[in-house]
């Protein structure tokens, strides 16, 4: 069975309900589309957890605090919809701005403390945007399963707690950060790149990297580890660091002395892209 | 078949997938407990549009912008439990507190403009905590349609908002609101107000009737409308009005001039207690 494309929210419902009433498990990876290898392990991962896969593909303005960053997000339905078709996926949803908003929006879903740093601080608005377009689509969904990336790291903790918060009955699963061979997280915006940014890029996982190999020689002083990965920006003057901070994995605060395990998260700007990434590190408890 | 009650958010997306499973639609009416005959006109309503019926009882503590008022509110499990069963629900869903929020919540709903005058003015966070409950509740639930009554004009405008603007499949049906012999529109909080302070509280009612006689006497100015809908409360100084206000229906935006149908609604405090209530007036457009 072939890919089918919708771009209209009954279709997905109808669709949905059709594979629901044959007793198939419905699974959903949301997407922003310029797939890339990273989305490709989710599809994959959600491919193998799924009776009938759903991939939805649109850019939500309402999570672009910076608009030229939405004017400017590449969009690639013809390779997205044939990158879903090699990988099984069995429906792709595309809808158009005014199908997802068809009147100025008054409803808004706010997620606080997990969304108050990092992101959070330096994306005003970013996680309501992303908190609702998430419940609309597991609304016009009501998928058993849902994947996300960890590379979006944040964004996972909001999600998951949004889930818990407000009872919705999917199940949120985390697919692993994919990266180029120098590390580079894959990311859409990685497209923007010249060759030189795309080159100077990797100065954000090597900042990580130094702040994880802090954390496992011991040292405990967030404020330590923070200034020894942030001596990695001197070898890359094109690279402005946003931030770089180490929190909570689950709550997302920021913690000041290290106890356990921590996620590591940091932006940058190379030209006119902001680029994120995060890693896991940290010791089991004594 | 009688009616079962159930405190756990497990047992109820169980107890509805299996109703579901055998073909049943679902319906659920949301309540605060302390079922009185505007309830019931709900729950029939609900009865006959529902395969599987389910009701809620909870108090809902985020939506109280008075902690006095959360803790006098009126709490009757037991007549509860036998007003449902004896008009065939077919289950009532009684979280505790720790159930509905087993930690303090991150994240809320919340709606603007249609909630933003009378009831969002007055009580501030109401209309959030409702949103928020609700969300809760219909994703818990998965009810096909959900019944809400027309006393809580706004509350239903907000609602069916939410439900627009982040897809829920669940279909809002409006239930008109029950009154008492003279007039008075039926509220659980009714039960707190002393015989003298019953008899005064038809004031509102009143007044809203006043406030649409004048309209469709066909006066336009809704300054003199309010104007002469106020001057009810002068024969009744033990009440004090908190709003009169005459809006949109749909998008509950105040009105300068009446130039189709428009909700009049009105809150007063008599004593401890505070009550509301609304009235649809207006002619057809010309």
């Amino acid at each position: 069975m072939s890919t089918r494309l919708a771009h209209f929210i009954r279709e997905v419902r109808a669709e949905v309900a059709a594979a629901r009433a044959t007793g198939l498990s419905i699974g959903l990876v949301p997407t922003m589309g310029a797939l890339h290898a990273g989305h490709g392990r989710l599809i994959e991962q959600a491919r193998a957890g799924s009776g009938f896969l759903v991939v939805t593909i649109f850019v939500n303005p309402i999570q672009f605090n910076d608009p030229s960053d939405y004017s400017k997000y590449p969009k690639t339905l013809e390779h997205d919809l044939a990158f879903c078709a090699e990988r099984a996926v069995d429906f792709v949803f595309a809808p158009a701005l005014d199908e997802m908003y068809p009147r100025e929006p008054q409803t808004f879903v706010d997620v606080r403390g997990v969304a108050d740093e990092m992101e959070g601080r330096f994306r005003p608005g970013h996680f309501r945007g992303v908190a609702t377009v998430v419940a609309k689509l597991f609304n016009i969904v009501q998928a058993d399963r849902a994947w996300f990336g960890e590379k979006d790291a944040q964004q996972l903790a909001v999600i998951r707690r949004m889930v818990a918060d407000l009872d919705f009955a999917t199940e949120i699963i985390e697919a692993p950060t994919v990266r180029e061979p120098d590390g580079l997280a894959l990311s859409s915006r990685n497209q923007r790149l010249t060759p030189e940014q795309r080159r100077v890029s990797i100065a954000l996982y090597e900042a990580l990297n130094a702040a994880r190999a802090a954390i496992e020689s011991g040292e405990t002083s967030a404020a330590l580890i923070k200034e020894r990965a942030l001596q990695v920006f001197a070898n890359y003057p094109e690279v402005t660091p946003e931030y770089l901070e180490i929190a909570d994995p689950d709550g997302m605060t920021l913690v000041d002395a290290i106890s356990g395990p921590v996620r590591v998260a940091g932006a940058i700007r190379v030209g006119n892209t902001r680029l994120i990434d995060n890693v896991l590190a940290g010791r089991k408890q004594p």
